[in-house]
């Protein structure tokens, strides 16, 4: 074999209940397999949370996973009660982790799947999208939350799954959104998916609404190849996926950004049954694989899947899958790792033996050029509970208060038109939105004067609780109308 | 038979597709059912479309819709190409259609699915969420919409699947959402169905988190009984439920509001198969069903559904559930509807028969009594792209714009802190929210301190694009915190 005789090393971390002894068992096998890897090891998890260390995580762990920018992680425990904040989520921010791989396949009729044609892979964006928390109340009755889709980071996850797919070799890319109602952040997204498609015409590309994208994976996966989407669909359709092919104990998972990497099963610390050596360690150990093919360790990686995917092809199985007639042993966790191990060189018989491509997946998030805009307008919400919600009480004041600057274009509750001209069947929240235009036709207005109407409103008693500026960009409307507006 | 001799007066629409066939076939049924219905036709869709009317629907059919209350709708064709707007989603908003009900059930071994025991009903929240699709550009690269989340209209919807789940005999509902993410939307979601569930101690109440309670509809949905959930994921799920079932083509739905209801197919119009007496009217009949329900005919209903189930039971399929040597007869449109007819008085023999209760299922959305409030700062967000977009260089200005009344708390791009002591792997977006709060600790502003910073803003050369007031609620934080803030 060519391997560079250079030594990566990596950062890990045993993790919390059944953590340590996948580690183990994982290493173990790599170890075997020859991977040239060092280790420094760091403490996260229920150990540093209940120290009072609300992140999980302790500050000179930092410095190490930055120094040695790939992290091969075990599950760690999330004590219950407020306070304590995602590790996860954390280690992805900082480390700007901004693409979540999850490959899932079934392994039939070794695991037992109604699905036995599976083999696809989810790329989803890591950082955006509804997770980046954003929420505010502003009145008795409504919370919100902000849903952020940005064209660099789009452009990065979405580059990312035709890199993947081409270095992969596989054949088509779906993405999936609801861009037929959110026609800007959504639509941005599948807008920027047609334009990155065009680049890499030796692969397929399909868009798919995600009700009906999340359909097919619940229930004609067979037919998907590479997913792409955003945050908050990507987490559903990887639950539906792994549950789907019955891998749930079997999935690895790499969360990759610019400047360093995360690996990790797709399970958790499964406390109940820690500490008793039944545990299966295939999770963590395909993210190991995950993270020798990012090395550029492709070799060493297909030895190790090859010798795993035969070993489940022996019928030696952890209690997870294990099932009396079909499966030949039952093993406990060090003992599959041996199994595997003892397995290093041979290829599986029945199922497709996998040779991994030098990695190439590589791909940076970058500025988008600037684009001119102009401020056509604003939309002020209110919060107001009074003469018994009457829309056309607030349309008369607001009229008033326009001033020559602007005109009062529509006012919204809930995103339905209530002024002018709305129904009598709109039941109205305590949340306004009513939205000022300049007062000629298609023309443009000042933050001066926006403040200046801001004043008004202020002063006429009623109460602004949140502003959003209307733009164009080169004349493109930069926001949506409502409903019969 | 006990039915009341008054008439009840129902809109129907024929739409488009296959439309005017099914709807032609469940008439059929539901006269030789005796149900003492008189129908007042409405044109919508394709035709109404063309003739350059872009909400679909003709402004005297509003009239009629509001007037009888009860619309049986058939599906109909969304031209493609821009411009035009879903008629589902107009008439849902403007008759303040709040509640969308999908039951689903397998009809196995009559119908083919890999999970012979579903019987599930998806109660989903219908006006809310980020289908009120206010959505905004304001910067070169940031896109971003509002998911809305109220306490009148998340009541309404947890107490219409308590009520559904007692009505029909259920026993257990199942309250999905992403809380362990959107503490404050979501969360609002999950505290009000503890609130309401502990009202109904007859049924038994859980909450699943999205992605694990989607996993579950798609894997294991027998363990579902009635599910409750915000609109985005209850359009994602109801999809699922009806792949999984195999029951695209026989299910039903309801919108229902205080005011009216509306009743169609889950399925589109078909175009490709319309017109050739085919399609399975199931999905309409079922949804009549409901409408009979709803107008409290009861009886009629259970005769109509007990004829169907016996139909189903007794092989006589159409097309697309036809399955050789398993179905006895293949039959159209026309001749299913005449089978069903022949059987009214009969019932199932395999499959379980069923017996509505009198409704009783009637909620009202109301407003909730107003909560004092503080107002303790603001987050500006301001549209940024200079000096390498170092946040270090936007923290100095702004701390110095701060003034008298506040300090910079904190500066995120996407959700991440990035000042003070931002990680330099984190990309950067032209798009910065900067938190401002009261300069003494957990002290209030005021709304005309506000107006001066953003002056302050203005005056330096800085853009702000928008603003979100930062409020407690009886000392209670109305706004997330940003990740390590
Ligand atoms: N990335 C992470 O670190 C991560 C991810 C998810 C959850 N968690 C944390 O893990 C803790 C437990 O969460 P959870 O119970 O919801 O999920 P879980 O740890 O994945 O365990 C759920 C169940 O799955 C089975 N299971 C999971 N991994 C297995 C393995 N390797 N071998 C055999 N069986 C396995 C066990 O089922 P049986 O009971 O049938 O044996 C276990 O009880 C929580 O504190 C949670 O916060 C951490
Ligand atoms: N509420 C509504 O009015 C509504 C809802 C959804 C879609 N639509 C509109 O319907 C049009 C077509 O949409 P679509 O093709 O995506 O979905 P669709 O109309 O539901 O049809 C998809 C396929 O499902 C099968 N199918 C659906 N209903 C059937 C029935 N009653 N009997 C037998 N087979 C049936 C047909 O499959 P085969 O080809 O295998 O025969 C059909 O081609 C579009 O204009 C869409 O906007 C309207």
């Amino acid at each position: 074999m060519s391997q560079p005789q250079e030594k990566y090393r990596v950062t890990i971390a045993y993790g919390d209940g059944i953590g340590p002894e996948i580690m183990r068992a994982t290493l173990a096998v790599l170890e075997a397999a020859g991977a040239p890897l060092e280790y420094d090891v760091i403490e996260i998890g229920e150990k540093v949370y209940r120290q009072g260390i609300t992140s999980g995580i302790p500050d000179e762990a930092w410095e190490v996973l930055r120094r040695n920018r790939v992290f091969l992680k075990a599950p760690i425990t999330t004590p219950q009660g407020g306070g304590y904040k995602s590790l996860n989520v954390t280690i992805r921010k900082a480390l700007g982790l901004f693409a979540n791989i999850r490959p899932t396949k079934s392994l039939h009729p070794y695991v037992e799947t109604p699905y036995p044609d599976i083999d696809l892979v989810i790329v989803r964006e890591n950082e955006e999208d509804l997770y980046a928390a954003i929420e505010h109340r502003q009145t008795t009755e409504v919370v919100q939350a902000l849903k952020l889709v940005t064209r660099p980071g789009s452009e990065g996850i979405i580059r990312y799954a035709f890199e993947y797919a081409r270095a992969y070799g596989r054949r088509k890319v779906t993405c999936m959104s609801k861009d037929n109602i959110l026609k800007l952040t959504d639509g941005l997204f599948h807008k920027i998916f047609e334009e990155i498609a065009a680049e890499y015409p030796d692969i397929e590309a399909e868009h798919r609404i995600i009700d009906i994208g999340a359909a097919l994976v619940a229930a004609r996966p067979e037919t998907l190849d590479v997913i792409v989407t955003l945050n908050l669909y990507g987490d559903i359709l990887s639950d539906i996926a792994a549950q789907v092919a019955g891998s749930v104990g079997l999935g690895g998972s790499a969360n990759v950004g610019t400047h360093a990497a995360m690996f990790e099963a797709i399970h958790g610390s499964a406390p109940d049954i820690a500490g008793k050596d039944i545990a299966n360690p295939s999770g963590l150990l395909n993210a190991a694989v995950m993270m020798l093919v990012h090395l550029g360790l492709a070799d060493i990686a297909a030895r190790i899947e090859n010798a795993w995917l035969r070993t489940i092809e022996d019928g030696i199985h952890t209690a997870d899958i294990y099932r009396p007639g079909k499966s030949k042993k039952k093993v406990g966790t060090q003992a599959f790792a041996e199994a595997v191990i003892a397995r290093l060189g041979q290829e599986p018989q029945h199922l497709k033996p996998v040779h991994f491509r030098k990695p190439g997946v590589s791909v940076e998030i970058r500025p988008t050029p600037r684009q001119p805009k102009q401020l056509v307008g604003v939309d002020v919400f209110i919060d107001w509970d009074e003469a018994g919600r009457d829309p056309n009480v607030l349309g008369r004041k607001l009229e008033a208060l326009a001033g020559e600057a602007f005109r009062l274009r529509v006012i919204t509750n809930r995103g339905v038109k209530v002024y002018p001209g709305g129904l009598p069947e709109t039941f109205c929240t305590d949340h306004w939105r009513c939205r000022f235009v300049a007062a000629e036709e298609g023309g443009t207005v000042t933050p001066a004067q926006i403040l200046e109407l801001l004043r008004r409103i202020h002063e006429a008693g009623l109460e602004f609780i949140k502003t959003e500026h209307l733009y164009t960009f080169d004349g493109q409307r930069g926001f949506s109308l409502a409903q019969a507006e």
